[in-house]
C-alpha cells in the first residue's frame, strides 16, 4: 500500500491533529481500495466572505484532498446566518437576506477558485436540511448530547465561570454543524484548533445517528502580520488574497522572520522537498531571511495573481523600498497655484497632511521628500518645478504638472 | 369591590403561594369590570390518566373558578406523550399512539367530570401548536431563555451536582409547558408546589413573547395513606376517585389521624365555616378523630358516588371492622367435595390460599376464621355445613353451598 502511505504522508504535513490517525488511515485504505472518493467537508460562515491567507491554510489542505480525487463538500452555514442572533446582542450575528447569502456565497467561490478546482467542488446550503427539522426532530437531535458535554466547549465554561448568560439557543450552533455532518455523511472535516469542540460534534452525532465517524483533522491557526495574534479581518492584521499584487508583496515582505517557515509551510504550494530545503537553508544560515521573504513573497503573489505580476510586484518593491528610487506609476495633479510656496501649504493644498500641524509634525519625523531629497526645514519655500514628486512616508507619492 | 374580596378569600384558601397577589387582586379586578372571564389553565400528563385525591386538590380550586364564572382551560400534554423518551432510559416516559392519548383524555374527562362542569371547559392538545413550530421557531423560543435559569430547577441542580447526565432536551420540557401558556394566553395557572419552576416558566415566556404574564397558584401536595409521601400511584398509597364506595371509605379511614384536618380541607365541598368547626373540633378534642374520620369518609366518597353509596359504605365497614359481622354480599360458592376435609385442603381447593403452606402460615398468624371464628389448629379437620362462612384476612369471604 505506497499509494496509502504516499496520500497519508501528504496530508498529515503542517496537520496538528487528527482524531484518530488510524480511522484516516483506514478510510483512505478503504477509499483506494473501492476506488471510492472520501467526502471532505468545511463549513464556512455566510456572513464573513472576505478570504484571507489566514483561510487558505486550510484551503491548500483541500486542494491536497482534490488532487488526490477526493469530493470537497462546502457548506454555506446560510441557515443561522439567516436567523441572525435572536437576542440582538451579538453584532457578530447580523440576520442576512437570501440575497446577502447567495451573493456571499458567491464571492468566497470566486476567491477559492484560486486554489481548489470549483467545478469538482460541492457546494451546500445547510438551510436546505436544517429549515427542515420539527420540534420532534429537534428533541431527538438534542436527545444525542448531555448539557455537561456541551458546557465542556471553552466559551461556554468560561462564560459561566463569569457569569455572562448563555441563551440557550447557542447550544444548538455546534449541534447544527454537527448535524450537516450526519446528513453529508462526510469522511473528513477540517477545521483550525479553534474549532476543536465544533469538529467533534460532528463525530459525535454521526455515532449517534448511526453513521461512520467522520475522522477531524485540526490545522494550525495562521498569525497575521504582527507576528502575535491570529490573522483576522477585525485584528487589521491580515493579507486578502483579492489585495493588489503590489500590496500584497509588500505586506508579506513586512511580517516578523520568526514567521518565514511557518509561511512557507502553510501557504506556499512548494513540493515537501523544497519546503524542507527553505527550512535548512534559514536555520543554518546560508539563506538570508530578505532573500526567503522575497521568494516567500513572490510564490504567494503568483498563486493569486500569476507569474507576471509576482515579477513586476518585487520589482516595484525593490524600486521603492530598497534602492530608494520612485515607483512605476505615480498619481499625476496638474498644478495651478502659484509656483512659490511653502511647503507646508502645499502639502496641504494636495491633501498629502491633514494640516499644517501634521504637515511640520512629518518633516521634523524626515518623512517629506522632494525628489528622493529629504526636507528638513519647516519653514523651507518650494519652487514648483514640472514633474516634481512629493512623497510622504514610504508609499504615497504624487507628481506634479505645470 | 365587595366581589373582588369574596373571590380572593376562596381562590387564597389553601393556596400555599401565590405569584405575585398584586397581579391576582388586578386580573379579578378587571375581570369583574370588564365582565370577562379569566383563563385558569390546568396541565395534564397524557400517560397517567387514573385520577386519585392527590389530583382533586387542584380539581377543587378550578372547581372554585369555575363556579365564579372563569374559564378552565385543561391542556393535554400529548405532544411530548407522542415523542416519549428519545434516550429510552425514562421508563416514565414511554411514546403514546394517537389512540392511547385520546383515550387517557377521555379517562381524564370522565373523571375530572365528578369534580367540574365538563361542557364549560376548554379541553387543548398542545401537540397542536408544538408540532408546528419548526427549527427557526424554536431558536426564537431557546433564546428567551438562559442556561443558567434552567439549571436552578431542583432536578437539574442535584443531577449536575451528582454528575448524573442531563440530555439537552430535557431542558425542553418546561419550555414547551411555559409556551403553551403563551399560545393560550391563560391568566392564571395551577399546580403543586413541585410544579413551581415550570409554572414560572410560562409567566418568564408570556413576557418574553410580550403577552401579559399569567399568575402561579401553587398548591399544597397531598400526602398518601401512609402520611409521609406525597400521594402517587407508583407509590400504591393512593385512593383513586374510581375505587368502589367500600375500599375507598376504608382508605380513608386508614389515613393518620394528623391527615384529618388537610384532607377535610383539600379534598371536601364543605364552606369554610363548616371547616373551621371541623378543625376547632378536633383541636380542642370535642371531636373524637375515628368520627371526623368518619364524617370526612362520607363526605368524599359522597362526592364520587352520591349520598347513597356513601351511607352504604359505612355500614359496610361498621359491620366488617368495628362489630366483626359478617359483609352483606358475600360470594357463594357450591361445594361437592368431601364433607370431612382438612382446613389446608379446604383453603387451597377453594383458592382462597395459593398453597397448602400459606394456608398454614396464615392459620399460625390467626388470619383464619370459620364463622367469625378463629383457627387455630393447622391439622384441623373440618365438617363442611351448609352456609358456611369461611374468611381470610380482613377482607375476603367465601360462603359454601352444598
Amino acid at each position: 500500500m505506497l499509494e496509502l502511505e504516499r496520500q497519508l504522508n501528504i496530508y498529515l504535513s503542517n496537520t496538528l491533529e487528527v482524531i484518530p490517525e488510524n480511522e484516516l488511515r483506514e478510510k483512505i485504505a478503504n477509499s483506494i481500495i473501492k476506488r471510492k472518493p472520501l467526502k471532505i467537508k468545511l463549513g464556512l460562515d455566510p456572513s464573513a466572505p472576505d478570504v484571507h491567507l489566514g483561510h487558505t491554510v486550510v484551503l491548500n489542505k483541500l486542494k491536497q484532498f482534490q488532487e488526490n480525487g477526493h469530493i470537497i463538500q462546502l457548506i454555506i452555514g446560510d441557515f443561522t446566518g439567516k436567523i441572525g442572533d435572536p437576542t440582538g446582542k451579538s453584532s457578530a450575528r447580523n440576520q442576512l437576506t437570501d440575497e446577502e447569502v447567495k451573493r456571499n456565497a458567491q464571492t468566497y467561490f470566486e476567491q477559492f477558485g484560486k486554489v481548489l478546482d470549483m467545478e469538482k467542488v460541492e457546494l451546500h446550503y445547510n438551510s436546505k436540511w436544517l429549515s427542515k427539522l420539527d420540534f420532534e426532530d429537534i428533541i431527538h437531535l438534542s436527545s444525542k448530547i448531555t448539557v455537561a458535554r456541551l458546557m465542556e466547549r471553552n466559551d461556554f465554561t468560561n462564560r459561566m465561570a463569569k457569569g455572562i448568560p448563555i441563551h440557550l439557543h447557542e447550544f444548538f450552533y455546534p449541534l447544527m454543524q454537527g448535524y450537516d455532518s450526519v446528513v453529508l455523511e462526510s469522511d473528513i472535516e477540517l477545521g483550525g484548533t479553534d474549532q476543536h469542540f465544533n469538529l467533534l460534534m460532528g463525530r459525535h452525532l454521526q455515532e449517534h445517528f448511526g453513521k461512520e465517524k467522520q475522522v477531524v483533522l485540526m490545522l494550525p491557526l495562521l498569525e497575521g502580520l504582527d507576528g502575535v495574534e491570529k490573522m483576522s479581518k477585525s485584528k487589521k492584521n491580515y493579507i486578502g488574497i483579492d489585495e493588489d499584487p503590489n500590496q500584497m508583496f509588500g505586506k508579506i515582505m513586512s511580517i516578523p522572520d520568526e514567521l518565514i517557515i511557518k509561511y512557507f509551510e502553510l501557504l506556499t504550494n512548494l513540493s515537501l522537498e523544497e519546503k524542507e530545503k527553505i527550512r535548512n537553508g534559514i536555520l543554518n544560515g546560508s539563506l538570508h531571511p530578505r532573500d526567503a521573504k522575497a521568494y516567500l513573497s513572490k510564490c504567494i503573489v503568483s498563486t493569486y495573481h500569476g507569474d507576471e505580476a509576482a515579477r513586476k510586484a518585487e520589482k516595484n518593491f525593490n524600486t521603492v523600498f530598497q534602492k530608494g528610487q520612485l515607483p512605476e506609476d505615480i498619481p499625476v495633479v496638474k498644478w495651478s497655484g502659484n509656483r512659490e510656496v511653502s511647503i507646508v501649504n502645499l502639502l496641504v493644498d494636495l491633501g498629502m497632511q491633514k494640516s499644517k500641524s501634521d504637515a511640520r509634525r512629518m518633516i521634523k519625523n524626515g518623512g517629506i521628500r522632494i525628489n528622493t531629497k529629504k526636507v528638513t526645514d519647516i519653514n523651507l519655500i518650494v519652487t514648483i518645478d514640472d514633474e516634481m514628486v512629493l512623497q510622504v512616508g514610504k508609499r504615497k507619492f504624487i507628481k506634479l504638472k505645470l
